[in-house]
């Protein structure tokens, strides 16, 4: 079974077609905030490192996947809100506070923060020492000081801390997703956060070129908001053919720092195709065409 | 060290007023949302279970009280948001988005759900297989469709299930404060759960008295909520002398549902206790003139 159909069952098991059996709209809100997904790109990377150390309990994994991609689809669900962004669509659909309510919004992102923690305690009993692992890991990188709740409260400050708000918005839950690849397959999970610091920079730099470059229907949510609310960007830092360079610089270190194991190779692989895949299209077509 | 003693340290360690390093404003709300804090039932609840059952695991016990306190704190800022009750005031001071921002606020309730997972999973290392039960019926108790997010998800149904949402409003957390000392003591939950269900609905029989009786200067917050948002209430139901009623029977079955232990007298003479301080003042006047 491939990682995005172990991914996607593994959702469909967690909130089902028909409903958990609690209140039917915070029920519908519940699957709308989770299927269908983005590109589930967390849980993929987490499954692939889990892969490369040998992923010999796939149900820890599996659940581990899980819980992280629920909390990025809580923080996206939260992040639309209106006192925070006020998007009226995500993914090409409208977002659960319009289509639903706002306290269904709000309660729709608690809910599905605690279905993360619920659904590593499920898959526990084969490993209990690893599970509670996942839990503080995850915990870590999603509230505060580290994780993408921090994040979101640098937003807040009179002074930001760059560095700490881009480590704590984008790159907490990919250096999740490496360490939770590794804990669920019993590996050490230190020698993995630098893969996932890399891979989240340059997710960061991905994305503040797609908020430059790309329509709102290829995004499926309003563009152009990094400028719109004041935040910091790559492309407002260093113009879109350095952020581009840049890209390229983070992704080789990336590649660099993944430990040996049996699966390193692979895993490169998936770093490049992914790499390929995030750099939007009329950034690449700047690229062909140096001297524009 | 009493068991007030003992909450009130734990919560210190975990968000000290130094802050915990992060965005300084997100810092200061936690800590707001947490400290001072009300009555501390559902810990005292939790450690008292505990203790009836031995208390072998002192740190997992805190570690517990202070995860269970820390969903309630997040409960009632979330609840206090515009788009739930709209609440200024809470616990006598101003509510955490009049005092901070909604965006903050927001925040502040996902960032203390998760540090209640994470400050379980901190104290694992010493009993990793209760940890993980910890984690799964805190989850239950917290998330949908049992939860208290599914108990307020049921105020936006056109029809309410009245039992699933008084047993998910309020019973849930004192499920888990009952079912939740017994694990932290290595004991099983099941048998633990009658009585928190039992003090669940004495709660909120008390809590719609109070609602109906207190000023709002008594309450720190503001009152006839039940009525203003038409909320099912015990008074309406039942008129203020059958919901006092109610409260007897109640508290009598919860007593009497304490499962054989070796503190059982103890919790009983609690449970006593806590029957006379959860009844309003103005009800006990009442309740002295009983021709009124």
């Amino acid at each position: 079974m491939g990682f995005s159909e172990r991914i996607e069952r593994a959702i469909d098991r967690t909130f089902p077609a028909t409903g958990l059996g609690g209140p039917a709209r915070l029920d519908a809100a519940l699957r709308h905030a989770v299927v269908p997904g983005g590109a589930r790109i967390r849980p993929t990377i987490l499954l692939s490192v889990a892969m490369a150390c040998g992923d010999d309990r796939p149900a820890l994994s599996d659940a581990a996947a899980v819980a992280l991609e629920l909390i990025h689809c809580a923080s996206l669900v939260h992040d639309d809100l209106p006192c925070f962004d006020d998007a009226d669509m995500r993914r090409g659909k409208p977002s659960v506070h319009r289509a639903f309510s706002q306290p269904l919004a709000v309660l729709t992102g608690d809910a599905l923060i605690v279905k993360a923690f619920e659904v590593i305690a499920a898959a526990a009993p084969a490993a209990p020492e690893r599970a509670v692992q996942l839990v503080g890991q995850l915990a870590c990188r999603t509230g505060a000081p580290h994780g993408i709740c921090a994040g979101q409260g640098w937003e807040s400050e009179a002074e930001i801390d760059l560095s700490a708000y881009h480590k704590a918005k984008t790159g907490a839950l990919f250096c999740a997703a490496t360490q939770m690849g590794a804990i669920a397959a019993g590996q050490e999970a230190d020698p993995w956060e630098e893969l996932g610091a890399r891979i989240g920079e340059a997710f960061q730099v991905a994305d503040d070129l797609r908020d430059a470059l790309c329509s709102a229907q290829e995004l499926g949510k309003p563009v152009g908001q990094d400028d719109l609310h004041g935040r910091p960007s790559a492309v407002t830092r260093y113009g879109i053919d350095g952020a581009l360079g840049r890209l390229d610089d983070i992704l080789a270190g990336a590649i660099a720092s993944i430990p040996s194991c049996r699966g390193e190779a692979a895993l490169a692989q998936m770093v490049r195709l992914y790499a390929d895949r995030i750099v939007p299209k009329a950034a690449r077509a700047r690229r062909a065409v140096p001297g524009e």
